[in-house]
């Protein structure tokens, strides 16, 4: 039998997270600053917020963090995840090259989000936390909350943005199937909603505004916890069980990529699968060209700006050095996946500055092109947000067929498009357009940035 | 940590598939009898309307049959699936029992289906089919055909009761992503659709209609393939992967089911998991009851007679000795899931006539609420046609508790709930109710049981 399938043991579940700050050459990274005092955080202002472990993973530069044996007795439930040579997409595309994807929808949820989740709800339950708060986007963090919470018996709360609420119902759907609250946001039910919806009734929200009104309720009860999906280094960090489990499976098949492709929104998933090939990279070991994929309608990367910015439009959250389109940006309604945070990963934005990453933008419609051509080859629906690390992964091996050259390329399949079949419908009927976003509006979004957040900047 | 998975590698694909037939006590198996001459159907008259391997494969009585290597290739995508220890659903029922399932959703489809999506696709390919045509309930056949084809290059039509086109979109949508064809039966495409709609233009379909559209449109065009998703022999020898792995996998446990259950609409996931288990007890080994738990909307094992009947509404294909409420039966439209088929695999019907398999009924808002339960303490959204094998495992369960016995139990969870989530909806809003089929409602669908099928009956 061909090989392409390349399994682990539980026993080989990560035994640690990975923590690239460890190995960053230069500086340390920018801290995050209070949006009271404009000055960084302390470990006991955050701690303030957030559970003492997480407030502490958040600031480590430690390389290896323990991983608490509750939390990986969850993650054995679907971890470790497989990694896959995709033969016959090679075949399809007629190239040289040798493709791989590391497979995070095998979760119950369906992406890799349930990484961080588990842990987020393990340590709120040790904090005495009865119940979980939380924003989400296209929905993918959502329904992680969602699940994560009811292993932990906690209950749960997910502020979802409003255009996706109503674009993808059987996400709600799904965290309610958890026993999750799932509120359409901008709502009434925070100062913050209340005041976007009496100047837009019609406001199609945003994750800055969902984040805004997550926060707003978590601080106002302190038995309920605030969770977050992506960006923070505590996420970023937790996600890096991926490319750790990816490092064995590639020795497994005899290779090692010469790129690593991933989608990237707030960075989690792709730093989950590149920090650890970075971190050994950084450490003597192989170079390694790594591709960050994001949405054209959501340009944070390739067209933001590197500055301290808030994660949420109503500025209630700390501010973080990143590359960000301003938090008041908003990605145009026309599109359809996640990956449509204003603000990047701190790490991963640092990563990028130092050209350990590499951006690039891609319209959506060739997304999901490549995202329908992987899925008749290799048999597996990929979530929106995906498509857009295949897009990038088959543009490099068609590339590699150009130059009659083989390389070794891998790619993170952060999730299936099982709750995402809406807009392949739409993209089947011609009727999903790409949008690319105007200069005005991002000069209009950027305006939004603050001029001087505060002494350390 | 505790042990809660059980996974074999590659290397354990089953090699064969097994045939009870081998095994069975006491007479051979019912003969299928031709509608057009009322006497058995003779191997050649099989092979005129299926690809060859699959006709011998009908009327084998070798015990085991062997796989083709490029079948077990693709296996390979998602084969072994694991096998769980549910021990958070049994502390949550606080039961002394040891409660195991076998999980066919990480399939790319979602279901146990592409366990003979796949070597149907392969053997009509090698027959010089260019093209499936099948019928499909729910969806999760049709989606398999979908998958399979496409991994073969083979176009697909598929023919979906016109109730569950129109209850699951997203159902029709993921076979489009695939590239099949899906049109809601009936239909005015074939004779048999337009005759039906001509007597009631708002017929929901039943699968028997549907069944007899597919059966049509491949008769007429010797380029396409008829494939079928369960009931037939052969249907039921390629899912043994599923029992033959779950032996193997129970032994890595050092247990043995005393009680092995699942759901039964035309019986091919429960033979698939059942089956090995019971030839290993008809050859002398442990003793195992087996519970077939069916809709009580749809009651074919516990209200049908046993009989000669059509497996489709318009009497194109043979006659199958099985139990069937008769070939023009339909669920009440209430009914939410699968598990439609008026009649029962023959084999499945032989081994209830055996008293080797004990059928129950249960109404699908129990089942809703097992299907919840497993997903809160689980964390897998299970399929509505799942749910019921949830529902008998848990009751199984209790008994232990009451009893104060403990006891291993075994089910088969044959699907994951991402498409079925418009169900869900509807349970979680008080809307799906329980419709009991009345005695006059059976008494009717009854008469349409042929009463002289053939000289053989």
């Amino acid at each position: 039998m061909e090989k392409t399938k390349f399994l682990l043991d539980e026993s080989q579940i990560p035994r640690s997270w990975y923590n690239l700050a460890a190995d960053l050459p230069g500086l340390p990274l920018a801290p995050t600053l209070s949006s009271v005092t404009g000055k960084p955080l302390t470990r006991d202002e955050m701690a303030a917020t957030m559970p003492e472990p997480i407030a502490d993973q958040e600031l480590s530069t430690e390389r290896d963090i323990e991983i608490p044996e509750p939390v990986r007795q969850l993650y054995a439930q679907w971890r470790p995840s497989p990694l896959y040579r995709a033969r016959r997409l090679e075949r399809a595309l007629d190239t040289p090259a040798r493709i791989y994807y590391k497979y995070e929808g095998v979760a119950p949820s369906g992406s890799h989000k349930p990484n961080t989740g588990i842990p987020q709800a393990f340590y709120n339950k040790e904090a005495g936390k009865t119940g979980l708060i939380t924003e989400t986007g296209a929905g993918q963090w959502g329904s992680a909350t969602a699940l994560s919470a009811a292993l932990f018996g906690l209950t749960a709360k997910v502020f979802m943005v409003k255009v996706s609420f109503q674009q993808k119902p059987y996400r709600r759907a799904l965290m309610e199937s958890y026993g999750t609250v799932c509120v359409p946001s901008p709502s009434p039910e925070t100062a913050v909603g209340r005041a976007i919806l009496a100047a837009d009734p019609d406001s199609p929200g945003s994750l800055g505004i969902a984040t805004s009104e997550a926060l707003e309720t978590a601080a106002a009860d302190p038995s309920l916890g605030y969770v977050l999906g992506s960006s923070a280094n505590h996420v970023l960090l937790h996600q890096t069980v991926i490319g750790q489990e990816a490092l064995l499976q590639m020795a497994l098949a005899d290779d090692y990529p010469d790129v690593i492709v991933g989608c990237a929104g707030g960075g989690s998933n792709l730093a989950g699968l590149t920090f650890p090939f970075l971190g050994a990279q950084l450490r003597g070991g192989p170079k390694v060209r790594v591709l960050a994929v994001e949405p054209a309608a959501c340009p944070t990367l390739t067209r933001g700006s590197i500055a301290y910015d808030y994660a949420d439009t109503g500025r209630l959250g700390p501010l973080f050095r990143m590359h960000t389109l301003g938090h008041e940006f908003m990605p145009p309604p026309v599109h359809a996946g996640g990956l449509r945070a204003h603000g990047m990963g701190p790490m991963v934005s640092r990563a990028v500055e130092d050209k350990l990453i590499e951006p690039i933008a891609v319209g959506q419609t060739s997304c999901f092109e490549a995202g329908v051509q992987f899925n008749r080859t290799e048999g597996i629906l990929p979530a929106p947000e995906s498509t857009h690390a295949i897009r990038g992964a088959i543009d490099e091996a068609l590339r590699c067929r150009a130059e009659g050259r083989s390389r070794t390329i891998l790619f993170g399949l952060s999730g299936h498009g099982h709750f995402d079949l809406v807009a392949y419908e739409k993209y089947f009927a011609g009727n999903l357009e790409d949008e690319a976003v105007s200069e005005e509006q991002l000069d209009r979004a950027a305006a939004s940035i603050p001029r001087q957040p505060g002494a350390a900047s």
